[in-house]
């Protein structure tokens, strides 16, 4: 244990967290799980004897922080890293088809359907990442059906998927392309025209209201009450009113619903996939089952996402390679039929 | 004109042909399309005053070939380049979104289905070539559906589809991994064991008609007469007995498909797709429409086969970017659809 | 012409604007071009009767802002849209390797170093855009050199080059990977220290001066007084204290280089290639030659990134499909060669 | 032990072999290593009491043939699976950049150099594998600087590589791209001028010594005495006279070489890498160290061509991530360096 001299700066041996199940010693020699994991944080001493897992951005001077490097509980953390290796490896050793993500490996809708179905059943809280791609591709109305039917708890983006989004219900357009697919005459301007209407309605939600807006995927989730984060960029044109700007306080608003979460869906963005993978636990504490992994979907229509994401310590990821259209359609078909 | 000196040798100027519609000056004057069309053949003159487009390797010693560069007629040759340009270009010139293949392009499934369907209904010639991939995704139940419903006049493959999805037929794996994506144990001798008992029974037909085989695409074939050309590779295992070992017979047995073809679908292979591309005319003449664009579809997890389809000069491709489980799914879901 | 009713609130019709050559009628009847273009902007009246490009957030209530969609002048704005078309293009139809961007085409490092060496002797703005993948792959030797040798006047990148940087600095390895690509024990802390060890000495700056860090690109920067600009994003850790967490701002700081820029160099990043894309005018005006087009090199592993970049309006990069640490090592030996 | 009923055909319970190091006991109880090891053969007893690995279209009837699956030595054969796992793996359990194959690692060109010198000093046999990339983007050069310096023992590749090959050396154009990258007029005819002059001539050999083939990697093989095998494919264009059209012949004609394999370096191909692969061994005896891995390199634009290679059980290849013009330029400069 170790004390921070300074707001924002922690003491040299700070004992950084992963994702994994991780135990903290007490003065009183108890085992406590530490609150709100996530890797690359700190363990911060709360005042009722438990730990909280901190950015070290948000230290504070005088708090008191745990100190080491061990994972095995000698130095007084003991990190659970096997707890969810699949018990029923194969024996022999040699075989093809061992990669963990490639294009060449049949994707299981029907698993995927079943966990969502459950986690609306047990009144879960699935949180969906996703890109613009998902826009691009006209897979708009079946993440709009999801959000109708209580798949998603929180949604995570940015401003682009907003802006075409919001394009394609103001013009029709994304980025001034057609639902074929082709360009359109002056269409270039089309999304700066609906940022610049809702900028001059104030808010996404003032625009829903005003009937600017209405269709689409914020539009559901304004009609449904499904929070949501734009996360500014610099790559952002505008931005919409609603994005937060400071990529802090785009975390701080993130990682509200990543504690939550109980099951994740990442669609076609990199840099939401590997933000959101940054703060999610591998796991979470469910009042009946105890410890359970959080099932985190990736699509993506390369491998490459996928393996950044596991290099990234996002291990539990299950990939899964193609378009966010074809994604989305089918596990809407799959669930549907789940639900019958 | 020049004549051939040897069996498989051209005269140094010879005329190289394209894809695209072409008219040869006959010594008549009139103008006539060659007949069997194909890119990177020459043309060589018929008895009856016509032209024949032919690979060099299959001129003889006295054949008259045409020589000539020029495609504008001028030396007897004119090739109708702009036949298919689209005429409805819009206007200006800064646009988004105008690469011709990108993941972030909505795919028109209504599109592909209607042209298939169209195509049954006036007894076309719809070639379908596939690669592995959609064997291991397990798309293979959708490529069973297509045959049994009379969307498929042949299947060209190679010894690889047939190997997996026979192993698929008769233990159940694909390269020894299960439907859900797990290797299973001794599995990687799974393939060679199903190369074993067809070879035993002497050829796929006979495999079927005894009983080994039961399931899958090439029993479909089998059960529907639908004609399959299996190109052999240095990459292949066994082989099977059908398949063609000699490249060059294995090309002859494809095109006598590829001069009947109306529509060509080729999913998840690179050298089948490029193979095929190498052979296949852009166009086709029509009783009754003329001369029209030969609709091709290319389907890959990524942009990349498809530039390169094009970059070889199959121009008319168009790309579609994801993988070959969910084309096939969604594809067989949106026909049955343009059907009722 | 409309006015602004609102700050950051455009007139309903507001011109947008493109990257391309551009002049707008005066009052007085004459054409001259608008300050600072960039896509995606809208056209100000200034106070000198000329224009200034501005994004729509930056508009205040009161301000003269061009309305119109025309490009050919006949409402005011022309743009000059083929002013860089290739001149030479070649006759015929019927062309193989006819693809833009593509990894079996030649790269052509001999012209981009003469780019580079050109520009430093006529004392060009070159801007580099770089991702953490140059840092993993250990080409930071290179992109130091650059700097050392006056080929980077301004460098853009995020938290993570800096980062990498500091953590191959100050503990050698980058996310605890060492140059030869294996993790370390205990290596997913290292780039947490790195960066605490930062905040605690306040800034970059301060900490190449304590002599925390010793070398490297952050390092290179500070010694040789190259401007920095790190913008922020929601997947980073920390972030360094030197990071403008906001994305407005860290456009606007970004925009500050792009409108001196004679050269653009972008290597390895989606994010800020797209971003600095945007931004950047496909030209500039040169007081000896005029209106000419702005080199722009665009480096990734694969095509899409390329191919996005000019469906973004970045229609003049160059695309370069390698890895950064090639790109890096050979792109340097070549201008070395170039300038003996 | 089981006999086989027909020419081709194996016995239902035959041993399929891997590429690991194997043992097989004989009648005498002694173990021997099987002769010319592959994946996906069977054991064929030899006259001499030992074995010969065979694909198991080379059975003859009545041939003795290892039947059983147990690779553990309890049916007779045992497979040292392990023998060439890393002795160092680290501690810990959560890690970040974990992956085997990612253009974000970086590529070890020094100890590539070294494998290649110390290969060429002890007079290894190093197999070459190209795919016609190389030869798009101008690593012509390098590769005839290997050949030339003795450090290519064999090459293995298709009719395309030899093609374009000839086509630059003959008309200074591959599929009628420039050096530049640029489509010439004409162009698409260039590689089948080129096949048509080496058909005249009779062979590569003939056309090298008549002066028609002047310079490139096929002029320095026939000039170096270099053995080449040209696998036909059904994508060929001519083929050239030198291609083996029959892919079992070709397959046999490749396994010559690699039979003698100590080192393999595959370079942009993935029909080819993927066949090498296949018949290549994990691992061969050395006279003075015994049984040592087989150092197999394989290079490509996409981490997807390694991981599939990897998925069809060549564990042994190292991944390089990056384009062949790059890897060949950057592999002779440190080759050059190592040398001296």
């Amino acid at each position: 244990m170790a004390t921070c001299e300074a707001d924002g700066v922690l003491p040299g041996g700070f004992f950084a967290t992963t994702n994994l199940p991780s135990y903290v010693k007490g003065e009183d020699g108890a085992w406590r799980m530490p609150r709100e994991p996530r890797m690359d944080g700190c363990l911060v001493r709360s005042s009722d004897g438990g730990w909280w897992v901190r950015e070290g951005r948000r230290v504070r001077k005088g708090d008191a922080v745990v100190v080491g490097t061990a994972e095995d509980g000698s130095e007084g953390v003991f990190v659970h890293a096997h707890g969810f290796a699949d018990a029923s490896e194969i024996g022999g050793d040699f075989h093809f088809m061992s990669s963990q993500v490639s294009r060449e490996k049949p994707i299981d809708y029907a698993q995927i359907a079943r966990l969502l179905v459950a986690e609306r059943r047990r009144e879960g809280y699935i949180v969906w990442v996703t890109g613009p791609a998902l826009v691009h591709s006209r897979a708009r109305d079946n993440l709009v059906w999801f959000i109708r039917h209580g798949f998603v708890q929180a949604l995570l983006a940015g401003n682009a998927v907003a802006v075409h989004d919001i394009e394609a219900a103001v013009v029709g357009t994304t980025l001034g392309m057609t639902s074929h697919g082709t360009p359109t005459e002056g269409g270039h301007a089309a999304h700066m025209r609906a940022i610049n209407e809702v900028r001059r309605s104030g808010s996404i939600a003032t625009a829903v209201r005003d009937g600017l807006i209405k269709d689409g995927i914020m539009h559901a989730c304004v009609i449904e009450e499904v929070p949501f984060v734009l996360g500014g960029s610099i790559r952002d044109d505008g931005p919409l009113p609603d994005v937060y700007t400071d990529a802090v306080m785009a975390q701080d608003a993130m990682r509200a619903h990543t504690v939550k979460a109980t099951m994740a869906v990442m669609v076609a963005t990199a840099l939401h996939s590997i933000a959101v993978g940054n703060m999610l636990p591998a796991y979470y504490e469910d009042a009946e089952r105890g410890i359970v992994e959080l099932p985190t979907i990736c699509v993506d229509a390369s491998e490459f996402l996928v393996s950044k994401l596991k290099d990234r310590g996002t291990h539990q990821a299950i990939g899964v390679v193609t378009n966010a259209q074809d994604f989305m359609s089918i596990l809407r078909a799959t669930v549907e039929q789940e639900m019958t």
